[in-house]
């Protein structure tokens, strides 16, 4: 049996896991990353981890390790450029040093397109050439299959969707830039019009005397909350707006949405497509919209994919 | 020596040239397109002007034939689905109706794709692995090189650029749409501004009392008229704005800019880089905007590197 090892670096919780070919996983683990202690301190907790799911491979062939990491890096030198949610990280060279740890070949990218790649391989994506992958939670995030492959770009940067333009307001974005589809439609977004809106708004379940979460919105709007599902329709009209975009830009086959705010996907669904039927041009209006099927696991399976597709 | 027949397929004209490896037209010709006559009548044309290229190429191999032609079209099955500018083209055959006229291997893709494989292969592209073309005539249309490969996605319908909406304003687009980027900053958009505010305007050199092109207005910014040159800057500005959109979709190494409203560009460069700085994030903001090399011959050139590059 060849198996991979794939490791998902994220800021808070760091995972690993052991899969075999046709995307099962054999084993898995997971624990809070050592974000603050450096990169020292966290590739050494990664090679222990990953010891101890090599330990579980016996019998087995591991072909080598995958990981997929916060951006911007690049993929093709293995390194780590930036990484805003771990303290020190600045060029490192992580899949080398994780190579040398193990003595297994390492190859690395970033987390969106290992989601992306993991939703091609074992999940909503399967048997597609040309898919669009979109996290929406913290930021607007995604990777994309085109043509049967993987799209990196230089330094492996395209699909930064989330910080194309798609409105004229003076809505400021986390990239310094306004009006961005990211700034009008990730879950900050919606809870920062929430806020706004429900301390304006008697009638409404939402909390008026705080901070109000996109978990809140979604919930309360399933509940029959009319402000809710208000702030819902917005939600879903830059949605709409941004997946009619990308289906001019990549000619996709599905959009596959994931990230927190999907979880409001099905009580947005008419809303979403309405507005993507009246932007999107007649040869575009049948692909079809569908929910991200690995959850958290994605971006393991599409590490785990780097080594097992070669 | 081996090389390739090349048709650009246009509204208005078609061009056929005869290529060796290398990119060096070795004969050419165009007439006009019999756009009103249906596409047998079209079909025969082309055959016509082809089998005379071929007469030319003595002594050369002749690799097939490559066709750059408007789409909608599906460039697996080398179909021509519709194009609104030829009359009675719905569903044609034409790789296999020329290729059956001929005896040759034919190959089809659009003209947008075309023009940006031909500057890839020996224009303003050579050399990069990413590049996005885009040109901004009557539409905004273009073809992107990521990975070192022309993307297709679904039905060769990948890189419809124009119409990513980039603003909430309620300009109609010919698409049907609002707000696209084609609608903003093609050259009958910026024809439409023009005329509008020159009716508005004493003291400018543009025809106040009729309509304005957008060639007009690149020749009077170049003269110096005030009025010509704050179209020109919002028409930068919106230029900037797609282009930004460019960088973070597809990361390129270039942008490349043809089309007739390319003309104005040196004059406008100054305002779309600004643009581009400003809302590009900072791994971008390194990539230079080239004007396109090759003019009208991008689509030929594009066309036989279809049938060389394979």
């Amino acid at each position: 049996m060849r198996v991979a090892l794939a490791v998902d670096l994220g800021g808070t919780e760091l995972r690993v896991a052991l899969m075999a070919e046709g995307g099962v996983f054999l084993a898995r683990d997971a624990a809070p990353t050592l974000a603050r202690a450096g990169p020292e301190a966290v590739i050494d907790q990664i090679a222990r981890m990953l010891g101890d799911m090599a330990g579980r491979a016996a019998g087995a062939t591991i072909l080598g390790v995958g990981i997929g990491a916060p951006g911007p890096l690049d993929p093709e030198r293995g390194v780590v450029l930036r990484a805003p949610t771990l303290d020190g990280w600045r060029d490192v060279p992580l899949a080398a040093l994780v190579s040398a740890r193990l003595g297994r070949p390492v190859r690395l990218d970033n987390d969106a397109n290992m989601a992306a790649l993991g939703e091609w391989m074992s999940g909503a994506g399967r048997g597609a050439r040309n898919l669009v992958f979109v996290t929406v939670s913290t930021g607007i995030g995604g990777g994309v299959i085109v043509d049967g492959r993987l799209l990196h770009g230089r330094h492996g940067m395209a699909a930064e969707i989330g910080h194309m333009t798609v409105s004229e307001r003076d809505v400021a974005c986390p990239c310094g830039g306004t009006g961005c589809w990211e700034a009008l439609a990730s879950g900050p977004a919606l809870a920062r019009f929430a806020t706004a809106a429900a301390a304006q708004e008697f009638a409404t379940s939402l909390r008026r005397d705080g901070f109000v979460t996109a978990r809140d919105v979604v919930a309360a709007a399933a509940a029959g909350d009319a402000l809710a599902r208000r702030l819902l329709e917005q939600e879903a009209h830059w949605l709409g707006v941004g997946f009619a975009n990308l289906l001019h830009l990549f000619s996709p086959e599905r959009i596959i949405m994931g990230g927190g705010v999907s979880a409001g996907l099905e009580t947005m669904r008419p809303a979403i497509e309405q507005v993507m039927r009246r932007r999107a041009m007649a040869a575009y209006r049948d692909v079809p919209l569908l929910a991200a099927a690995l959850g958290a696991d994605a971006g393991l399976a599409g590490a785990a994919g780097l080594v097992l597709e070669e």
